[in-house]
Parts: C-alpha cells; structure tokens; sequence
C-alpha cells in the first residue's frame, strides 16, 4: 500500500495533491484528493474527511465547495475519498446513475456480485485512515466528518458507527433514513440484500435509536432541494432526535430557498469548517 | 434578442441564473452565466465581467473560482459569457484544443471561414452588454472586467479599447502579449490572416504604447505556470509598462508556487474583487 501523486496544485498557501493507490478493501486501483494547509509543512494536523454524493469523484468537493479558504484559515486538512470502487467490471454497475460506479452508500456489500468490490464503508472507515496517518501529516487523533446527500448519509452513519474515532460529524442534504427512501432501498436491495434487517446498520435514524454517545451534528439541507420531501427524510431525523430528547445535540437548519447542488453547499461550508474547528481544536 | 432561463441557483442570498439567448454577432445560440446578489432584488447592482480562458465555457469560473462569497458581500454581479460560438460547424473548429471551438480569444474573426461566427469580441463589447443592461437589474454605467489565460488577454484589451465602459481591470495569467508567443499567433493567424499588423488590435502589450487614459490594473501570475515563460509574457508587459512611465497604474504580482489552475484563481479572487469593488462604488 504505497500512495501515488498524481497531481499537485498550490492553493491558499497550502497544497491540493491527488493521490492514487491500491485497496486491498475495493480490490482495485482508486484516487482521493488532500488539501493540506501550510501547517502541515511543520506539525501534523487535524483533518475533515468529507464524503460525496451520487455520481461524484474525488474531485468535486474540492474544486466546487469553497472550503479551502476556511480550512486554510484553521489549519486543517481537507480529506475527498472517491464514491465507489473505480474500474471493475460488475454486471449492471453503470446501468443506472444511483447504483453501482459513483454509488457505493458507503456500506460493505454481502450480496454475492457486489461483495467483493463494493466496501466503501470499510475503506472510508479503516483503510484510508490507516495509509493517510501512515504517510501523510494528519493528526488522526483529531478528524472530523462530513458529507452531501449520500455522502452525508454515509458521514451521519459512520461517525454513529465509530464515534471514539470522530470528534464532531456535520451533512449537507443527507439521506436521513435510507431505509425508507427510494434511493436506499434499490441501494441497500443491491448491496446487502432483502432481510431489511441488515439495512438498519446503514441507516442513520435506525442508528440513533441505540446509540449511547454524545452527539455535536450540524445539518443543513435546502427548502427547495427536488430530493427533500422523497429521499432525505429530514423530517423523520428532526423527530427521532427530538423524541430521543436529543435535540440539544443536533443542530438541524431548513435552509429556505437553497437546492441541492454545490452552490448550496458552498454558501453554508464555511459554518460546517468551523464547526468542526471548534471541536477539533478542544 | 429575448433571455431564455436554462436554470438558477440560489447562492449566498442572490441567485446564479444561466441563462440561453440567440447572438446576432455570434450567430448562434450562446450561454451564460450571471450571479445577482439579493441586492439585485431591491434595485440595479454594479457588474464585473468575467472572460474565460482556453478550453472553458460558461460554466468554471462560476463553479470553480469561489467568486460569489465576495461578490456577494460587496452587492456585485459576476457576468461569465462562453469562449466561443456553439453549435456551428466549421472546419477545423474542433481540431484543437487552443483553436476554434473554446478558443474565440475575444476577437473578431476577417478570415472568411471564421467571419460570420467568430465575434466574440463585438459580443463581449457590445451585445452582450446591451442585453444585459436592459433585461437584468444591472447598473451598466458600473461594470468592470478581469479574466484568466485567453480570457485575461482579453480583459486586458477589452478594457485598453474601451475604457471609457469600464471602471476598472484585472487578470489573471493573461496571455499579455499575444502576437509574441504560439498561442496568440496560431488564433491571431487563423482569425485575422498573415498580416501582422491587424493582430496589434488585439495585444495588450501594443495597445498600451499608444493608450493615452488611466488603467488602474491588477494582474496575478504564478511562477509555478507551465504557461508563464513561453505564453503569458508577463515580463514583456511589466516592462512596457515601466518604461512607459506608468507602474503606478499598474499592480503585477508574481505569486510564489501557484500554477495555471482555478486553485490559483480561487487563493486570490478575492483581491480582485475588493479590487474592483473600489472601483465600482467611487
């Protein structure tokens, strides 16, 4: 497991690099981009891991989010993971634009097709940490995380998952419950299977029901967003955290007006960066 | 001449309009891209044309260059046209990537295969400005321009041919002195012919020997460039400038390590914004 630089830009004093390497868990060659700002010339530092949504690469939150000039501003290291696994060939993975190639949903996939390749969950979990602690100037004692639609279901489940190894966790339109959206449901069918009770450890609002740690989520998520009245369910994670009596630990904002592209996510990330500067510089 | 609304954005408070209209100048259907601030709601707000570079259409600058935040907060409108006619077939127009379609370096074409599209220039100076101060809540008698690469060579000249439209100019990377390097004389050959004369129209560098206003200018280059030592020709310009007696006019900085990319842009976009701004509310 050794990384492979692709690319390197200058940017806000520090550096936007693209690495490619080996997964031993996606069985297959993949790429994410760092941002590591100038600090880390001399001392590791904290780092945000952010993950994408549907049809995304590595590329698009870095180039489209706006979030290197606030990560600049504190210091921190931005980590963007691809979505899925990257040239296999798996029968059916580029027939639809939701499932499949830039469609992981962050889980290991049990179904016989699909299990080999498909482990976004512990690549994004164990792997890709292990390698970037490895070799490159993070601080992986202080990472936060955070995501958009998928990938904002994939932050909320895996901070919910791992919470000893997050200090905070914020979404941008996250599918909320994807047990009970259209997407999560051809999703979790491909990947893991019909007994639904397996989908509920990929489910944030399944996962918050037994979870005993402390929460500090930020999420936001636009009114005029096309997917939020079928597929976030952001009504249904407001509910369950405020009938858990959660609500103090959960910062939940209906954004009006706002959609859910990177123009959104771009107007609000600059909140996101700093939420997650104050708790990982406590 | 009607807009037609290919689709809109709500970004920091204002909204990002792409919009689709049919050029005379161009003749053909064009594109781009406006953000209005929400001061545009309320009444005319000041502009800052922005021209692309080789390769890009409307789209990168507002997506990539993390522009908005600032416009945003000084109330102006960001105006990205495209870098070319679309959907005309001429030959040779897709044969490369630094000639014909991507790559109109914001003139107007006499060679008769190029003739009746490539106008760019005249739709940058006059059609697009005219449709745009009588449809949208712009002020036209506040505007300003800055670009990247082709599109910063064209800022440049555009302003220096025009200055009495323009409060004020910025660049990044321009292509300074066009007629002196390949890119300018492969366009300038293909657009304007062989007689070297007429390409003088279009190169900053000779335009600023008989320009007798005031410029008050920044431009931005990165020493990491690939493009800096056998396209941009900053040093020419810089030297034009000093020995015209007129560095005051004129703020040339050479950043350390930075490259071509939108990274570079978006490290400093936010100076030529305050930059025009200035100028915008004098």
């Amino acid at each position: 497991m050794s990384l492979k630089e692709i690319s390197r830009n200058k940017a806000f004093g520090g550096q936007v690099i693209k690495y490619e390497h080996h997964s031993n868990e996606l069985d297959c060659d993949i790429k994410f981009n760092v941002y590591l700002p100038k600090e880390a010339d001399s001392a590791p530092v904290p780092a945000i891991y952010f993950l994408s949504g549907l049809t995304c690469n590595e590329d698009n939150f870095i180039q489209k989010s706006g979030a290197l000039v606030e990560a600049a501003k504190h210091g921190i290291a931005l980590i963007a993971p691809d979505t899925s696994p990257r040239g296999v060939s798996i029968q059916g993975d580029s027939d639809s634009w939701d499932f499949g190639t830039g469609a992981g949903f962050y889980v290991d996939a049990t179904e016989p097709s699909w299990a080999k390749h498909y482990r976004m969950y512990s690549y994004v979990v164990h792997e890709l940490p292990a390698l970037i602690n490895k070799s490159l100037p993070i601080d992986g004692s202080k990472v936060s995380i955070m995501g958009h639609s998928m990938g904002g279901h994939g932050a909320l489940t895996i901070f919910l998952k791992n919470s000893a190894n997050y200090q905070s966790v914020s979404a941008f339109s996250p599918i909320a419950n994807p047990i009970n959206c259209q997407w999560g449901q051809k999703a979790f069918t491909g990947y893991l299977g019909k007994n639904q009770e397996t989908w509920k450890e990929y489910d944030t609002v399944e996962l918050l029901k037994k979870f005993n740690g402390k929460v500090n989520a930020l999420v936001d998520v636009g009114t005029s967003d096309n997917f939020l009245e079928n597929q976030l369910n952001i009504d249904t994670l407001k509910d369950t955290v405020g009938s858990l009596g959660k609500s103090s630990e959960w910062t939940i904002r209906y954004q009006p007006g706002y959609d859910h592209s990177y123009f959104f996510i771009s107007t609000f990330i600059a909140d996101h960066i700093i939420h997650h500067a104050k708790a990982l510089k406590q």
